[in-house]
C-alpha cells in the first residue's frame, strides 16, 4: 500500500453557531467561487454545537480574526492511504474500517494525535506537522512505501533514521478512556456532485448551509444530548472533488438527479463519539471504534470535528455496532 | 391615468463598500430565499460610493445596525402610475419621461422630495410617507385617478380637502441648484429574468454584487470624479419581479440565454448627477433633467442612490443628451 503526504497545510477551526452570519461572506466564496481564491481544501461540517472548518492556509487567510472563530494551533498534514493494485486484503469494506490496523491502530499506539476527514473519494488522516517524522517511520515499520506530494508530483520519501535524534513517543499499551456514544436516528447519504454543477444546487446549498439553523434555533434542542435527531451536514472541496454528508430529510430539498451516491445507494448511521468535548490530544478515539468495525469487517465513514468524533455504519449493521460498543462499555478498557 | 400607492413602506440605507461582507448574510437570504422571508420591496445598487439598499420594513428588520449601515430617517411609500388605456400622449418614449411632466414637475414645485427607482417593469416613485397628502392633493390636480393597495386590492383614494389643516408647500418658482454631471463611458443594459430562473444565475449574481469591487479596490479610481468607466450594478426584486441594470461587461459574465431585455435590445448611456452627495431634502433634481427629456421626447430610466442620481438614456441620444445638459449649464436656471 502506498501512503500519501498531501502538499496542503491545513488549519482545524470552528465558527460558532451565532457567529456564522459573520463568515459567510468568506465561505461562499471559499465553497462557490474557485477563480477567486487559491484554496484546495476546504471541509465544513455543521453539528449541534458549531461549524467545523478545515481549510489550507490559502483558505485560511480569507477567515477574519473573530471572537467567534477558535483555530486549533497546529498545523495538520493530511495523509491519504492509495491502494496500488496488489492489496492482499479480502475486504469489501469501505472507509477507515480498510485502514484501522494499518494505519490507525499503529499511530493511536505512537501516541500520534489524529483527524479524520472521510469524503465520498477517500480517507483524509489528518495529522499534526510536527508528529510527521513519528508517522513516517511508524507506518514504514506497517510496510507502507511513502509518498510526499511536491508541486503535484508524489517523489518518495527518504528512509530517515527517525530514531536518530528523535524519541519516538514510546510503544506502551494504551488504555484509552471509553468515551459515552450517541446513535441519532437520522439515516445519512454520502454523497458527491460534479463541480461544474455545483452552480445549479448552489442556492439550495447555501439555505442548508447557512440559513436552516435559525429555523430550529432552540437552545433546547440543540444542546440537549439525547436528541432523537442530530443536525449534521458536511460539505467538502478537495483538489476539485465534491464531497457531501447529510441526512435523508436534507437530500430530499436537492434535485435527485444532481448528487450522486455510490451504486448500491447505501443509507449510514450515525455513531456519535463524546459526551464532552474531545479535544485534540487525545489518542486512540477513532481506534477504539474503527479496530472492532474492522474485526467484524463493516464498513464506516470517519468524521471529526471540533467537538466530537462521528463515524458512519451502514444502516443494517447498526444493531450489530450498537452492541458491540455496549459490550466494549461493559469490559475493562484493553489495549 | 391612475396612480398607486402601492402597500409597502420602505427603508432608504446605504452599506459602506467595506462593510458590505458584514451584510452578505441577510442580503442573500434577501435576494435568492423568497422563502425565508415577507419582504417584497428590495432594491440593491452598487456605485462606486457604497450600495444603496431600498427595502420594505420586513426586509430592513434583517439588516443589523452597524457602523457601515446608515438608514435615511423618513419613511418612504412607491407611487407607480399606471396607464389606464386612454393614453392620450403620443410619445414612445419610456421611463421617467413619460411622467415628468405630470407627476416630477409638480411634485418639485411642490417641493416634495422624491427618490426614484426605474426598473425593467416600470418606475417607482419614492415618497416620504409624510408628504403623501400634499402628493395626493397635487397629483389630484393633475387628474389623476389615485388608489391605494390595501391587503392587495386598489382602493380609490378619498377625494380630501388637504388644503384643510394642512398646508400645501406653496407654489413659488423653484430655482434648483444645477449639478454637476458626470458621463461614464460604459454601455448599460436593463434586464430582466424569471424569478424561476434565479439560481441559475445566483453563483455569478454573487460574485457580481459580493466579490468584485475587491478586484478594483483601488481608492484613486474609485474614488476619481473623472473615471472613464463607472461601477454602477442594480437589483431588485420588487413583488415578485426581477430588474438587472448592468454594463455589457457585467451582462456578458451572465448566459446569455437567461436574462432577458425589450425586443429592442438598446443600450443605455448613463448621466450621473452630482458632484457631491446630494441628499434627500433637496428637491427637482429629478425634475431637472427628465423635463428637457420629455421635451425632447427621450427615453430614460432614472435610478436614484444613497449620494448620486443616475438617468440612463438611449446610447444614440447621448450627443443631444450632453448637448442639452451643456446648455442648460450655461444658461441661468429658470423655473
Amino acid at each position: 500500500m502506498d501512503l500519501h503526504i498531501l502538499d496542503h497545510k491545513l488549519r482545524v477551526t470552528s465558527i460558532s453557531k451565532s457567529g456564522l452570519v459573520n463568515f459567510t461572506h468568506p465561505l461562499i466564496k471559499l465553497i462557490f467561487l474557485r477563480n477567486r481564491t487559491r484554496c484546495k481544501f476546504f471541509s465544513l461540517t455543521e453539528t449541534p454545537e458549531n461549524y467545523t472548518v478545515v481549510l489550507d492556509e490559502e483558505g485560511f487567510k480569507e477567515l477574519q480574526p473573530s471572537e467567534h472563530l477558535q483555530v486549533e494551533s497546529s498545523i495538520w498534514l493530511p495523509l491519504n492511504v492509495v491502494s496500488n493494485g496488489n492489496a492482499s486484503s479480502s475486504s469489501q469494506a469501505v472507509g477507515v474500517t480498510k485502514i484501522a490496523k494499518s494505519v490507525i491502530a499503529p499511530l493511536a499506539q505512537q501516541h500520534v494525535s489524529v483527524f479524520m476527514l472521510s469524503t465520498y473519494q477517500t480517507d483524509f488522516i489528518l495529522v499534526r506537522e510536527k508528529d510527521l517524522s513519528v508517522v513516517i517511520s511508524t507506518l514504514e515499520e506497517e510496510e507502507f512505501n511513502i509518498y510526499k506530494e511536491v508541486g503535484g508530483e508524489f517523489l518518495p520519501v527518504q528512509c530517515q533514521d527517525v530514531t536518530n535524534g528523535l524519541q519516538k513517543n514510546g510503544k506502551e499499551a494504551i488504555h484509552p478512556t471509553v468515551h459515552p456514544v450517541l446513535i441519532p436516528k437520522n439515516q445519512f447519504c454520502v454523497m458527491s456532485l460534479d463541480p461544474d454543477t455545483l452552480p445549479s444546487i448552489a442556492t439550495t446549498l447555501i439555505d442548508v448551509l447557512f440559513y436552516s439553523s435559525s429555523l430550529k434555533d432552540d437552545p433546547q434542542s440543540s444542546s440537549s444530548q439525547d436528541l432523537d435527531c442530530i443536525n449534521f451536514f458536511s460539505f467538502s472541496l478537495i483538489d476539485g472533488y465534491i464531497s457531501l454528508v447529510m441526512d435523508t430529510e436534507a437530500q430530499r430539498r436537492f434535485p435527485a438527479d444532481l448528487l450522486f451516491t455510490s451504486s448500491s445507494g447505501e443509507l449510514w448511521r450515525m455513531v456519535r463519539i463524546g459526551g464532552q468535548p474531545l479535544g485534540f490530544d487525545e489518542c486512540g478515539i477513532v481506534a477504539q471504534i474503527s479496530q472492532p468495525l474492522a474485526d467484524s469487517d463493516i464498513s464506516a465513514y470517519y468524521i471529526s470535528t471540533f467537538s466530537f468524533d462521528h463515524a458512519l455504519v451502514p444502516e443494517e449493521d447498526i444493531v450489530s455496532v450498537t452492541d458491540m460498543l455496549q459490550h466494549q462499555r461493559k469490559e475493562p478498557a484493553t489495549s
